[in-house]
């Protein structure tokens, strides 16, 4: 098949570059400028960044000609004003999404998801109670839960928002879980890497991340919690005289993972393993989310635009600093 | 089998009465008194209310021969101080379970539950939605499900808490639906009525009831929300192609029927059935509860106690004022 | 009189139409086009709808010759374009408000108001309680309240918010009560009945809306609950002997009817009909405006836009989906 | 008539010393002592303060002789233990409250009530606005309010509970703000003084203070915002032509002094004059209330007991510690 | 030097003037109009007052030749719509600082700043404590203080925002205390007047004054209460032998002034003095902010524009309101 | 010298037999039986838990002989009822404090709080910023400082409430923050484990732990958190040339480690090391107090009691629950 193959990224264009390649289309308006005209304002994006795009010329003809969720592909030039790259584009065909690879078009992280699933893997296999290492390897070999988990990201926006996010992150819970378990004794190993695998693993049916991300129907109307818990009640109906205690244990630890009722969570943590799993997984997102927040400015300000989701300011440090002038 | 016949209720003593029946322990404390002296201070009930009962001889020996949730057989007189009768034992014998009848030591509703529940049936089998009717009689003909859903009260003690309270309280959700449905065209009577039925349904493995009312440890780590749509899960799971969007919003009315996230609802209304839903069960149990909670006051004034869980005090109405001075 | 008789509304208007009719005017603002020129933004309406306007010629000098809440006559043509329909008016002349009829521009329901307004009476001919009737009866058929009691809406936006709404909404609520009373016996219908026609009847002095819907001084600095208390005050000083116990009582459900201090009402709900009352209006108040709001939206989505009074998404029953494409 | 003349209070009582006096029942409770022998405990008052009464003899048939709010004569011994007076009563007759002068056994300020209320007078004869004076002059007038006012308390218990607490109060709001106003110009003294004044008078009705202090009927049904909105209403209904925007503002005055929706009033505070006077009362209901607290206590602690409605510890001054050991 | 003479301001601007004169740049931002054309959007103010101004040439060139909080001198000319004034600028010049009287372009209060501060110093020499007197006379004499206290503003907007705005507001604080003392005896005065004078007094490190109101990094990192916690401390380690007890009360004035932990105080008021500060702090801050709020508009309406931090909207008295049509 | 040396420890003490030995007195109260006779009751403690104790003769007289905060020596026998210990006291005499080894009455680790103070600086001995080192090491070194920190509790109650529990839990800290750096590139270790130091060693004056643990008046007015900040601040000044804003961020870390202003952090974490800070010392914490608060139980129930401060019940793990039937 003759595909565009896509070799020019965001993240290298170049201001009063000419720019020929494809986006995907995270959004789309039409606007009236004051003079009457029409044109188009849409967010591309691509694997390494965002881009803002302007069509000027023939916008409401072009506008009917592809959707919000589409790859295109543009031809045009690149302006800076106000601080950003604009492209300024001059013509545009949709693609059709079978003759591109869609991960070209969405944000991913650096890691080889592949060899990451496997680490994960491994961590059940070193489990000592043998109930939670069948379920846990039972469900990550599920061939479809296998697929979507490996590319699901953690979240639409807030953190791990990349292609293997919810991998990414639930695995940096694992390694620390076992850094930190020999100054917690008392801490049940096999209770907090099955939670770290599967507190959030329901996202992979909440989420929507073939085009840009998103919430499916199942998502906004029952949510990764609940979805999470019937993957597993499924699976652990498969199997013979599983443990009534512990299948209550396992449930919990998904059900209480967000730590209050006002965050989603149906019940608090009751037991020590829902409390740490509680504490790692507030602890990482949050740390994550800051670092992917004040290393996505590039400007020369020790301190941070806005953060609207933690309703807050932070001071960068003098490393993070652009040497740019703002 | 020759059975202690339970003949004598509770809310037929009189003060200065020689009593001789049998009780449900619902709690059981051993104290000492100034000078010394151990005592047994129990609290008692039947099918028609609780008593206080006191053990002033032997008490420490006697302590050690039954539990909280046993029943008993007692002999004592029936005393009236502070407002309140107390039953001052004078002995005291322990009943094996299987040779009573546990219905008639737990509180119950007046109406016979094998009738109501039939009109729930009924509900169903007048729906239009052929996949909603075949689920919900389904799940209502399940025998387990059924044996259960007969006799599990709506909750410990806030309201509906009595034997039977679960199916009461469901069944007067579906009348209240068929009475106001007609003034609020557009909304679906098949998702109204599998919500009004099946909300609350997962407390049939949240709370305890054989003896006096508790919670299961499936109850207090998975709690009835998730257990309710586990079960309703597995049922679809044997129907064949049961709509995926269907499934989401029957999911739905039960992950959202307490309205808040901080209610213990992962999930807010979404849709108009959840949202009308969620507030006429809150009004039905906000009712049931002040309405029982100003019957179960035997005084001459007009303004009740304190309601703890409402935080609030109420006017009770003319009638309801016992003639007797308080 | 000569007037210009307004037979053409905004739910009939087509795109690329010309358009000579006449509109409330809801909001009027002078804006500066990037190149210098001032054009006008004006937010237009009638009992159909709400239209966006614009003006750009001649704007600095026609801004002048009318105000917010004012009818103006216009001449224009219609534009479709970002979703929506904007006339672009050409000329405009702006009409006497004593030469044209109000209710033609405000929003309204269907119904027939005098019709609701003597099924309403209608109700309290019924009531049992003497004094209830009798202050119920004066209260309706004081002249300048059942002018008012008419045309009121029952909000500015929220909800039931055209001419009539204020007694549409009591109406239903009377009707909810007449459904629901046979389900909860001990509940004193007089209350009830005077609750649900006078709860929010102290709007009828705190909203105005002769012109566009707005707040009046009254309305914000004393308020439709203390107005109404007062209101109803009056007339009793004008009944001799009305019982103080029941005095209290009628004023306690207009004090009490939002539930909650932090809602505005200065009471609590204390008795069990100033509770039931607040439960109905709460749940009928919130179905109509999200049956509105859902309503009003055009357009191929299951999931409606962002509703910003109850911070929430709603997902939209299939026959409200329209079968244009979005 | 043969009074028994009350010339013995609590706070000049003496440990050890044999008692005979008469005083106002508070509290009554019949308890058994664990040898099965009831005894009363009664909390009795006088002006001067609080006392623990005991009745170990022939408790039960005494109890019947009396109840709360009667006024007893009492003769018995005191004692001194857990750093309390307790009454040891010996003998006891209730004593018909018309052979009592009440105001004996009621806590009141070191003030002369009827200077007082001339002083407050004395204000709104000095105001410039005629509409604010009359209607101020004719309320204070009213000879039922003028009687009531002069000796209602400020609130049950919270701050100014005694005996003319709500006109002491009332009052030193006046002094404060004539004291500040030199500070605030622009800031009208006719809307200060009328709402110094009346703010909390609804309070006439809403408290019972007869006997023990306690809430009428009206005023947990009604509450004194309203009940004072009322009577203001009243009051202006007799005057012709009072301005109805005046009207407004006096009106908002009572309707805001709470400052929060969440602390009963049901409008937030629109004028500069409800703002201020939002702040002068909170802030004298609360330095009276801490100082009285602090005041109240008799150790040599530098630190309070716990304030249960401010949730605090409060470091007392070197002047209030008492030198006795505690 | 040869500087450009400040002789022409804010407020005496009027429409359609050709303007001279030099401003502070608080904003300044790069726009493009839909044409493609850049044009400049700056926020240009003095001591009177702020004004929007306009560069629709040569803008980006222009960009690049000053910053926020530089000092600009411009020529332009003055328009009038959307009701406020624009600055339509034809050339702009920066000035250096050096060159400028930077009190000329920040706003101000009225009063002789250096007369204030012997004011505030004469409070303290009337002390009758000679700890607190010695204390507060050593902070208010220490150079780099007095010379930062004399013009730091109270606030950067929200009450008292401008220079010399701490000050005054601290010293309107004395003026209350003093007015208000003789109402509330056993309140310590050394106490009270300390607190005053030095409860905000770590603005003079938090806040930035030199051109645009803004926060240090100390400000944005430390925090007024805390730097102003230190200040006392290093000058009561000066002091030999400073009471303990006196220090800890001097300490808790400070750091307890906001009220409540959730407004920033990390202790809540534990003494009459604290709470009564606090008090009088939020009452002052929030008068002055009210009436500065209402002061700055220009318009017919008795209703203000809505106050954010306040999240209200005020009725104002007749005399504020402008007598030219809105 | 004689000492009276402490060999029985309470956690060794069995029912029915004869104690004599010496403990702290952490309350003492004078009651009186119903039958009028005054008992004690006193709560006792030495290193390894608490004891109630009764005084049954002589109460009154004895009581006077000691004061809370005392150590004496006791003679009496243990009985055993409602599930606890009790010591009937026959004799009693207060020992003199410099007689005593106040550690052998007071609960503590089992660690060598010497060598894990060496720890601690064996962590600021490796650090790379030398201003950091500096300053950690000369605090650390500080006689008085270093006398305090090693015996302080972290906390009165809630967590690591022992002796050396302060110096244990932020040791603890550094050990986490040693384990999971290596997972968050970018966070400056400097800045974490001064955080992790002196984050809460304000509690060395804010505490009392000589006898009982409590509150100083410093502890209360001023609190460990500003108590902290100006130790630091104190030290600072002794350096030449401190670096300013490493000296914001390293106060802004002891200012913001709550995490929210209302958990009483004047500041929210504005950096990331400060985040990183207050979730691991936030976690930590919460770890502690919920195995601390699961071990003290001994019974054989899998949940614990109620945890007040967390609202909460605990599910305990098996090997916790106690083989005594409860």
């Amino acid at each position: 098949m003759n595909l565009l193959q896509k070799s020019l990224f965001i993240k290298d264009l170049k201001p009063k570059e000419t720019v020929r390649t494809s986006f995907l289309v995270k959004s789309k308006d039409l606007f009236h400028a004051k003079n009457g005209k029409p044109y188009l304002a849409i967010l591309l994006s691509d694997s390494t960044g965002d881009l803002d795009g302007r069509v000027w010329e023939n916008a409401e003809a072009l506008s009917t000609t592809f959707s919000e969720g589409d790859i295109i592909a543009v031809g045009g030039k690149l302006h800076y004003f106000q601080n950003r790259n604009q492209l300024v584009i001059d013509h545009l065909v949709p693609l059709p999404q079978d003759e591109t690879k869609v991960e070209d078009y969405l944000p991913k992280g650096t890691a080889d998801l592949e060899i990451l699933y496997q680490r994960l893997m491994g961590y059940f296999e070193s489990l000592e109670n043998p109930w939670v290492k069948e379920l846990g390897l039972k469900l990550l070999n599920d061939p479809e839960i296998a697929a979507r988990y490996k590319v699901c990201p953690a979240a639409k926006t807030i953190h791990h928002a990349f292609i293997g996010g919810l991998l990414t992150h639930s695995l940096q819970l694992c390694d620390l879980i076992e850094a930190i378990l020999p100054l917690y004794p008392g801490v049940d190993r096999n209770l907090m890497i099955f939670g770290a695998a599967f507190h959030d693993f329901g996202k992979i049916f909440e989420l929507s991340y073939q085009g840009k991300f998103g919430y499916t129907d199942e998502g906004r109307l029952v949510g990764h919690i609940a979805i999470g818990v019937v993957l597993i009640d499924r699976k652990i109906q498969e199997l013979t005289q599983f443990p009534k205690e512990l299948e209550y244990q396992l449930k919990h630890l998904i059900l209480s993972h967000h730590g209050k009722l006002e965050h989603g969570s149906p019940k608090r943590p009751h037991t020590l393993e829902a409390e740490l799993l509680h504490q790692l997984d507030h602890m990482d997102s949050r740390i994550n989310s800051i670092q992917s927040f004040m290393g996505s400015e590039n400007n020369a300000s020790r301190w941070s635009g806005y953060h609207k989701t933690y309703d807050q300011y932070y001071f960068k440090p003098i490393e993070m600093i652009s040497t740019e002038k703002a």
